[in-house]
Formats: C-alpha cells, sequence, structure tokens
C-alpha cells in the first residue's frame, strides 16, 4: 500500500524499495560502491537531477539479462522474438503513460531528454529553418534546448527569441504574444523549470505557436515525472522526456512526436534497423518508430522504463504530483523564515518540486559541500540554465529537489544543515 | 580458472556465469521473462548480433542502482561524487583495453557504435566533405558506416566508392589503392565482417589512406569483442564498438578518436554537460571526451561497460580469440562437408568466429525458423549488408556466431538441426 488517505503517499512503504536510501555516505569517495567508511545517514535531495531507482525497476533489467538478452526486430529465434515482445511494448506503454494514442508509433527511444531535442533539431531544423525563420524559446530553458536551438539556428540562418520571465519566475505571455508571431517556426518551452521550479503554460503556448502555424517542442523533464501528463490535452507536436528522472534507468530516454509530423521527417541517425532497402547508391526508410531508431537500441533500458512507467502508475501520478507540492510548499515556507536566504521561482503553492536559493554571503558550492558534509545531498550550480543564472545576477543556486521517497522531515534535516552552515560562516 | 592449457578457456567455467544460457526455449513468446512452457534446451548461436551478459557484469549494474546511482559531473555531495569516479573512470578502462594512451580523452561513450558512426559523419562529416571529396567503403560494409556515409556525402556533394570484396569474401587491395586518391577525405572500413567473417587488413588500409592526407574510419563491432585490438598499432584515426557485443550492457557504446582529431573537431549533440559557458547568444564547448556527450549519460552502462572489460581480460583476449577460431574452423569443417550448402566468405582458418551459409532450396528465414524449433538460435537475413547480399545474388542468409561460452558440441547441434531441417524439406 503505497498510497493513503491521509496524506497522498506512504513514504516509508516507498522508501523500502529503494535500497539506496538506506545507505550511509562521509568515506572515501574514490571507492564506488564500498560502504565500510560511511557513517552519515543519506537525505537525498537531488531528484531532479537524477531520481533513484526502485527494486520493481532493477529486477525488470535483471530479468532481461539473465531470461531473454537478446537483439531485436530482425531474429527468428526465440530469445530474439520474447526481447522484441518486451522492447516494442515498451513503446506502447510509455506512450500510455503521457497519453500519445498513436502508440508506439509516436514514441521514439532515445538515450536522453537531450538527444530526443538534438533528434528534432537535426532531422526537422537542419531541413526546414533558414533565414526569416525564428525559434522562440523562453529565458529559462535549459540548456539542452537552449544550446541545441541556439546552434542549429546559427548553422539555418533562423532567429532565435526568448520569452521574458518577470520577477516571479514567470512567463511574461503578453511578451510570448509579441515574440511569437508568423516568422515563427519552432516554440520549445520548458514545461517544468529545473531552476525556478515554474509550472509554464505550454497548452496556451501550444495554441499561440498553432495560430501561427508553428510547431511547439515540450521539454517535460522535470514534468512527466512529477504529475500527470497527457500530451494530447496540452496539443504538444513534440514533448521529451527521460527515464532516470522517473524511478528508470540511466541511458534512455523519449520523444513524443504527432504521428503525421514525424511521417514527414526525414532520418536523423542512419545506420541498421532504420532502414528499409539499402543500395550501394542509396537507401529508403523504415516505419515509425523505427526510422528514428538506428542500431542496436537500449532494450533493457527499455524494459526498465517500462517497469519505472508501471511503479508510478501503481502510486498513481496524482499521488507523486501531490506529494511533490506538499512537500515544495513546506521547504518554500520553511526556507522563507530566514531573511538570509534568496528563493528563486514563484511562491510555495504554485511551484514544481523544487527550490532553488542562495544564503547570503555563502558560495552555493561552499553550501552544497558543508551540507554534504551533514549527509544532505544537493545541486549546487548553474543547473544548466547559466544564462538565466546570468539574469538573476548570480553565478550558481543551490537547489533541493523532492521526489516520492522523501519525507517531511527531510526537508526540517536540509534546514537544521543550513542553520549549521550559517553559523560555520558568521 | 576460465583458462586452460590444453584449450584456450575452460567452457563449462565460463557458462556457469551466464544463467541466460541453462534457459530452455519453445513455449509461448509474448510473456517475455515467463519460462513454464518452455522444454527445449537453448544453444545460442547469434553471438554477433549480441552476447550475453555475465554475472559479473549484472552485479556491477545492480551495485551501481542499489550503491552509488547519481547524476555525474556537476554535483558536489557523495554519491554524485562515487558516480563521477565510476563514470569518468570507465573511459580509461575501456581506453586501456584497446590501447588508447590518451585515456578518457579519447573515448566517448555513445549508445552504440552505429552513433558512434553518425557522430563522426555529422561533426566531421557535415563540415569537411564537399564537391570533389571522396569516401572510400567496402562492398561488404554494415549499414550502420555505408548509410551513413552514403547519406552524409549525398547532404555534402562528396562522392562514395567500394572496394571490392573478391569471389574468397576478400578486399581485391589493388582496387582499394585506386580508389584512395587525393580526393579521399575519409577511407571507413570494416575490422571483421560481420557477414562473411573475413579479417581486413585495416593496418595496411590506415596505411593507404594516411598517404592521401585521408583518416580512416574502423568498425570494430565484430573485432574488439573477439581479439586484441591496438588502436595505434591499427593507426586507426576513429574507431567504433558496443558494449552489449562484448558481454557489457545494452545502450552504450565507444567512439575512440586521436585526440588531435577530437579537439579540432566542432561538437555532436548540443546540450547541458558538453558546454563550457552558454549566453543567449552563443556557447563555447567543455574538454574532451566531454563535448561529445551531451545530457545526463549511461552511467549505468558505461560501469558495466568497464565490468565487461575486466570480465574478458580475465579470460585474456588472446584466449577469446584462439576459442573463436577453434569454433569457427570447426564449423566451416562440418559444414563443409555437404554439397548443398554454401558457405559465404574466407576459409575456416582464416575468419572470424562467425560463418555464414545457405542451404539449397531452402530460404534462409525458413531454416532459421526450423532451427530455432530444436532450440538452436541463428540469426536469418541480411545482417544489415542487403548491397553485399545482392551482390552474393541471394536476399538473405543464415549466420551461425560464436563466443566464449559456446562449445564445440553445439555445432554438431547445430549441423544436426541443420539435417533434420533438410530432411523437413526433402
Amino acid at each position: 500500500m503505497r498510497v493513503q488517505e491521509s496524506y497522498p503517499v506512504d513514504v516509508d512503504a516507498i522508501r523500502a524499495d529503494f535500497p539506496i536510501l538506506e545507505r550511509k555516505v562521509g568515506g572515501d569517495i574514490s571507492t564506488p560502491g564500498e560502504h565500510d567508511d560511511d557513517t552519515t545517514p543519506l537525505v537525498y535531495l537531488d531528484n531532479a537531477a537524477t531520481s533513484h531507482t526502485p527494486e520493481q525497476v532493477v529486477d525488470a533489467i535483471v530479468d532481461y539479462y539473465h531470461g531473454y538478452n537478446s537483439n531485436v526486430h530482425r531474429g527468428i529465434h526465440h530469445l530474439s522474438q520474447e526481447a522484441s515482445v518486451a522492447y516494442e511494448d515498451a513503446h506502447d506503454r510509455v506512450a500510455e503513460f503521457i497519453g500519445a494514442s498513436g502508440g508506439r508509433e509516436e514514441v521514439v527511444f532515445t538515450k536522453n531528454t537531450t538527444e530526443s531535442m538534438n533528434l528534432v533539431a537535426y532531422a526537422w531544423g537542419l531541413d526546414e529553418l533558414g533565414p526569416g525563420d525564428s525559434v522562440v524559446m523562453t529565458e529559462m530553458e535549459h540548456h539542452a534546448s537552449l544550446v541545441t536551438w541556439q546552434q542549429i539556428a546559427k548553422k539555418t540562418g533562423a532567429e532565435v527569441r526568448y520569452i521574458r520571465v518577470d520577477d516571479d519566475g514567470r512567463l511574461d505571455m503578453e511578451h510570448a504574444k509579441e515574440l511569437i508571431d508568423d516568422s515563427t517556426k519552432m516554440v520549445s518551452v520548458v514545461h517544468v523549470s529545473n531552476t525556478l521550479g515554474t509550472v509554464n503554460p505550454v497548452s496556451e503556448l501550444a495554441d499561440m505557436a498553432h495560430e501561427v502555424g508553428s510547431y511547439i517542442f515540450v521539454d517535460g523533464a522535470q514534468s512527466v515525472p512529477t504529475r500527470p501528463v497527457d500530451v494530447e490535452d496540452i496539443d504538444a507536436d513534440f514533448f521529451a522526456f527521460s527515464g532516470h528522472k522517473m524511478c528508470g534507468p540511466t541511458g534512455i530516454g523519449a520523444l513524443y512526436g504527432k504521428r503525421d509530423i514525424l511521417d514527414e521527417m526525414g532520418p536523423y541517425l542512419y545506420g541498421g534497423e532504420m532502414i528499409r532497402s539499402v543500395t550501394y547508391e542509396d537507401s529508403t526508410w523504415e516505419d515509425l518508430p523505427w526510422k528514428f531508431e538506428a542500431g542496436t537500441p537500449p532494450i533493457a533500458q527499455g524494459v526498465g522504463f517500462a517497469a519505472a512507467v508501471d511503479y508510478l502508475d501503481d502510486i498513481g501520478m496524482e499521488n507523486v504530483q501531490a506529494h511533490e507540492e506538499l512537500l515544495a510548499e513546506y521547504a518554500y515556507d520553511r526556507l522563507t523564515e530566514f531573511d538570509d536566504i534568496e528563493i528563486y521561482g514563484p511562491p510555495g503553492d504554485d511551484r514544481g518540486g523544487l527550490v532553488s536559493f542562495n544564503l547570503d554571503s555563502v558560495h552555493a558550492h561552499d553550501l552544497s559541500s558543508i551540507l554534504n558534509e551533514q549527509g544532505v545531498a544537493i545541486r549546487a550550480g548553474d543547473h544548466c540554465t547559466q544564462p538565466l543564472h546570468d539574469k538573476l545576477g548570480v553565478a550558481a543556486s543551490t537547489r533541493a529537489s523532492f521526489y516520492i521517497y522523501n519525507a517531511r522531515e527531510e526537508v526540517d534535516k536540509l534546514v537544521d544543515a543550513i542553520d549549521a552552515a550559517r553559523e560555520l560562516f558568521a
């Protein structure tokens, strides 16, 4: 029973699925996996970077290697057929999870969210963008989209524009209306900001994009793991996310695309599995989604990804979201008690499950380092949003990010650890 | 003790590391991982498509998720430091395995061999190739290189040329001398043919390439898993291979490149982890190899890849090669007993550990299907070398491919199964 009435999820029951949460830290880091000299209990608040992996997912991966490891698609033998069923069904399972009614034909497995974006930028952008065209992003984009479209625009002569972020960390939608115009061919926006926690009105932006004949690409790396997402409700043309931030393995991401659009696009990577016929002179392409999956795909990772989706569905994404929001609001409230802490992004009742902040006169890296000595794992840096940090006037921030296995008491431990750091630097 | 005096490897001891080899097949394939209705012992001879994964590698992956799963590079906290050490060290370990003295700076982790090729084709080829330039391949190239260079050549106006394969399945080196000329900017050749088993003289081809100022890209997907490889002895400029064909996990491949060349190349995928600084206007790039690894990398897979290399080194690649050659020669000898079997590629004492063939008047797929009923897993199809099959005058072939855990008796089972198929179709 991982869901309960009074509180959205039963954290203790969930934690039991994640053995890593029981480990201690603080010893020699040069011997990964050896914990004899570790003595400090772990408080893991770096979930926006990567989540942990429940036993159900680890078991699915082990079962694959023990039971039906094989190359897919082309094999007639038993093992290859089992692996093909599992790998291909995983596409349907992930499609279902995000409300993609086209099933596997609308979900391409990539290596991470970043590759999902580059796939569209290379396969669609290089062909379709040119001088006079614009790509509209936001000032809070992750480098995965910001750098990708910036560089593809440079190659093609297109222009990039950034929707302004206001003082509360929300998008200036009037500015969006100004920027999205007849020149716009692509609007690329982050769904939930990995730095500010802002939940952006992607559906409204999709309408604005479609009104001028533009596509919209939604970066769902922080949204799919933490809330119910329906790509068809949003009316996204493309949507990207990763396994490792949602209880799944590293080494796999997904790209959703509307079938008609994916169908019209030329291929991305070339090689085996993505061709229909090849001569020494020319080649033709396989059906969706295989056209975009060249070479031996991430088979074990696809199986693990589907198991992660099963795990989250078992909890219920509404419950995951409610839990995230409770923790984020509590963390926001506790951190706003202190005058020497600056929090970035909107208020606590209107944000994803993360809080980025700075403690006056202590560098984010130093704060993270001191917190680490107390077992509290948070992220310090620019969180792959350097230009946004420049705009905020800081080089870096510290970020605490929560997931289904984090307890309210861990927020208290974070605040206590900050107290201790404050005294140290006083 | 996995190595012994009289015979290069102790197959029984090795098989004990691979629980999948004990499974039976033949039941319902729509329930991957459930084997209750499977009754036929498995004879797995599809190793050129993918090898199996020993417990040592599975354990390394599980240890990662249980013990130190975290995002890498940017984290100050303990878990991130442990994961970073393991992931970055894995690059050094793989570099050492192929004799790359530059260590991690010369080894980029990709998702598979195919991506390694596309990386160079996109990042180097799109910038450097143009009308008047030529890319020289061979008629036995895998689609991973053939289609990639063919399509990049089409985009850039360069010409592709194919070194002739002679009747024995060897490269016509006189033809190579004719084709590789002052127009040549890239020679892309497969080291060990995945269809013919031919071991190509890549070192000689490297000399020919360098003499005219061309680079050479070696496709080592079938060579690194099966024999000692030293990329510096070969003098390869680029060299590609995958984890899943050499006891490692799916979802990871490697690209070796000479440091100076990788350094000069522009980036491939854009995003986090590969940048040094980003503004809304422009970006600069990270040091090698991270410049080519955008987004969250395949961390667990890198750890598993290093464990696979440890496993193979423990056996000794000379022993792996000797074992492969013994099995290939035995299979070649046994199959040449039959007048109705046509074998492709060079004689048995001069080939990698695989044999592709056709049984007269039985389609490769039908033969594979009948063999599957007897538990013998071989591959039927064009093995991602369609143009080569066209040249051979067949649409498909069946391929038996061997690895360290295959016993001589499994070759006998293959021949027995072919006998049974022959009777069925008589």
